[in-house]
């Protein structure tokens, strides 16, 4: 059954958000996805975070851009930790989702990453991390993902100094 | 009956959003004012924006800071202009509140005007110009107060010269 | 008759405020549109902005990008409610276009929407909603609009699970 | 024993960091804290993060300012989640604390809460949300926290219309 | 006769414009100051704007805060040099007057000195130098006050090595 | 003779500064240009300032870009006006520039237009304006030129309104 | 004989830069300090440049603020190794320091610590540093320095667990 | 034997920092290269730091992009000056690695050059200057380099000039 719920407000945030899917599955950890908007289906976000515990879901990922309303509002209605991904906005590059998604009012957290791809990778792991607090094999999986980044400065190495 | 609703999302907004409810004052427009917090209360929220049009609402004012969601919430499940005030915020100076209330997405406009105490003065002028473009009354108190602003600065002509 | 008058300080502005009519004809509003230069010329600047309410108009919407003067002095020179559209300014991002119109001081509001083609989309719709508030058969057009939004997050949905 | 181990660069964090021992007080979840500069005792820093784990702890809460440093490289050195405090720099009002925290590259994600006290709370709440998703009674404290904001708004609601 | 005409928006723009008229009379530049508002006197800036060179002007020095129209609305009318001073806004500390008066279209020029009581000063000696570019008098006076620059600096060593 | 001075930097401001001296040759007014870089050759900047009164310049226009220096040291050593063009830089498109140029002390002015290629063109024009405000000739041409940009904007109507 | 040469543009830079001078006497590093200012005495800045290296100097540090040409243009007559403290300015709380001196063309450096006290501070160790690298007492002094960093975090740990 | 360590995050840094290393032979000063990650390896960032002094190395210059932690953290374990360069980062350009570079708190600095290319030339410089204040052999190579700035300078006025 799915443990972390992924959320976007449009498919064009799909290109982003697929990270998180994607390093979920490398992790072993099981998802669920869809389309939420804040600002045009309410009542379908209200219903989403309302459900989400019931439903069995531990944590819910959501990506917005701009004026970046969708991981506050699932915020205010479930007590799950929510992650929020703030996608780079056309004009201002992000700073605007950044801004709308961090900076929420003491009473309500939103677990924000950083902008763009490299955060919704890392809204991914952050979300096993917090499953892997409490579960042994994905703490395992962890552990092994971080080895796999030394791994990977060891090849950038190799790289670097190919042409000396 | 109230025609425009004014609402902020704490106590603390108050200092702020008087200045709303005063210029409504000045201009003989009727308003009620209420706490409805996004993220405290958004079942108060939905609830509130769903029946403003039908309780004869004209125009709702909402004032927030920091990741300010209040008025594009409102706005994503009412079909009336929504005015939303940037309130200042504590680290950032509003900035984030400006940006959280102006940058919608394409679809759910939020009417934004300047940070603090002069945009809420300014909700609620544009608030009047918005009632007054359909009534005469309106519009003749807001041609009134452009004459006001005028006076004013005679006022200030006479305070600059006096030490001349 | 025409209801709202769209604005823009040069040809260049029209690929970003064509939302703004494109959205307005969705919606069963009349419109006119022209160029009006605040820098280049502000004497038509003023005579459009002296003579609107009486010309029938009942909001303008002005874009302009960089140090934005437009929507401000129309603002100035009219008790009609003004809609003020930042484009995207080459440097800046149009950051300054935001600052410029949304920074009104208190007694001229300019009603301030997102940054370029989204806030120009969100000019007409606000346009609406504000003749909306008290004409039924654009109200219903909104109503419809907004149904149409949910929609499309419908047609998100299959594609994003269609390869589920 | 200690779930969540809260540390913070300075002294000078704790009158922000204690929001955050606060509200865990509040909500019934242990916790430790500890003074851990990045800068001035790399080593101790290195030695929290690594045995964090298995010294029980489930979550790091780390508050920094400026070059905030402190959560990145805790998150470096521990699959434990790891949720970033940015505290109000002199200068630049928390700004840079913020992006410090927020922009941490793909593969070692920093959970990112709001700037100064309100963050600091954030933190707190959030890590009970953590250890509430798979904590019965943690939950019931968070959905008990969660009745509070809202019984708090109703009396800012009597507060505001007192005076009508 | 007056060479320079100093304006403002408001009079609690004069505590930092007094610099402008201050500097100017300690160089010995005949000048006017007067309260004209962009925003609420828009047809007294036009006539101001439009007769300062048929009244023999050659410099007018325009301060401005927030939405800063004035001086760039004032270059619009005339071809006399307009020099912009960013007065010091509530929230943003000026930055936004920066951005509307600094960033004028292609066409249109305003001649932007810094933010606040420095920029003022500087709007006056600024003045006095396209004065004194084809005036010998202003332009000894100009020398002279660059050797004062110099003496000033000498003052500040004494005292900086005082307690040596 | 040359009366005004168009300096950059590097080469690569040519591209930019190229519209300083085509604006000036269309408004009649003569100039002079030359590589002069703060950074690189700063005896030389010495120089050229030092000599601009003496050898009959009446204003010197510098373009730099990122920690734009040259307008501002060559400011420190003449008393004639200095206009400082903000070169758009590569990472943060000219807003370091900007700030560089605009943000001098007070004592020595530099007079700041917009940021790229719309500035360069207003740095001309601005020096037209200077000299045309003790010269009839440069001040009949820049009142043309003035006409000119409002003939342009009836252009743009026609087109706009081409395709209706 | 002095080695690290202290300069600022102002005696009001002074509060921030005895934090430079007094670091410097703690670690054992001989000084001398001075009033430069790029924009008010620039031959004295270029002859104090051209000197220092034959004067027997090692390091400059030069503190400035706004506009902070200070730095840069000292980088630009020397191939001394140059460090920049952006001192905090009144309206924009040095950023714009900050940029002014950070953001040097390829070619000429400026050694950029951050902004204020802090900075001022740090520009004193990083002196230190560059003469430890090829100096054992002062490589010595800068060890025992970061041995009471250390210290004093065990002092903060006492204090913080004081009222456990 | 190398006097330099020049250090980088991510094998995506090279484009920018063979600027150091070019300059660095060109100036005809040893270094040497690694990739140290300090997210991903931080075990091999401390024993970098920490033995570089016994190794020989007098200077590291480290490159690091977005919340760039690398400089800071290695001037945190090691007494010789470190040097740090902002990379451009995708969706802020670099002000987020500029800000979380520079920002150091007080007692451990990072020598902070401008953003991108410019400033992986300048930390090759700064290097360079670091140890010619020390080595009159790379003092001259250093004045020989900043003589050929103001020959390239002279060849870009030719450039200039050829199609006068």
């Amino acid at each position: 059954m799915a443990k972390v719920g992924v959320i976007m407000g449009s498919i064009s945030d799909w290109s982003v958000m697929e990270e998180t899917c994607s390093v979920l599955e490398d992790l072993g950890v099981d998802y669920e996805k869809e389309i939420i908007s804040a600002h045009r289906t309410p009542e379908d976000m209200f219903e989403y975070a309302e459900h989400a515990r019931a439903r069995g879901l531990n944590i819910i990922v959501a990506g917005a851009g701009g004026a970046a309303h969708l991981p506050g509002m699932v915020a205010s209605k479930t007590t799950l930790p929510v992650i929020g991904v703030p996608v780079e906005s056309k004009a201002l590059n992000g700073m605007d989702s950044l801004l709308s998604i961090a900076q929420m009012p003491g009473g309500v957290p939103v677990a924000t990453v950083s902008i763009g791809k490299a955060g919704a990778k890392n809204a991914g792991i952050l979300a096993a991390e917090i499953i892997g607090s409490f579960d042994e094999t994905v703490a395992a999986s962890l552990h092994e993902y971080k080895n796999q980044l030394k791994e990977k400065v060891e090849e950038m190495r190799r790289d670097l100094h190919e042409c000396d």
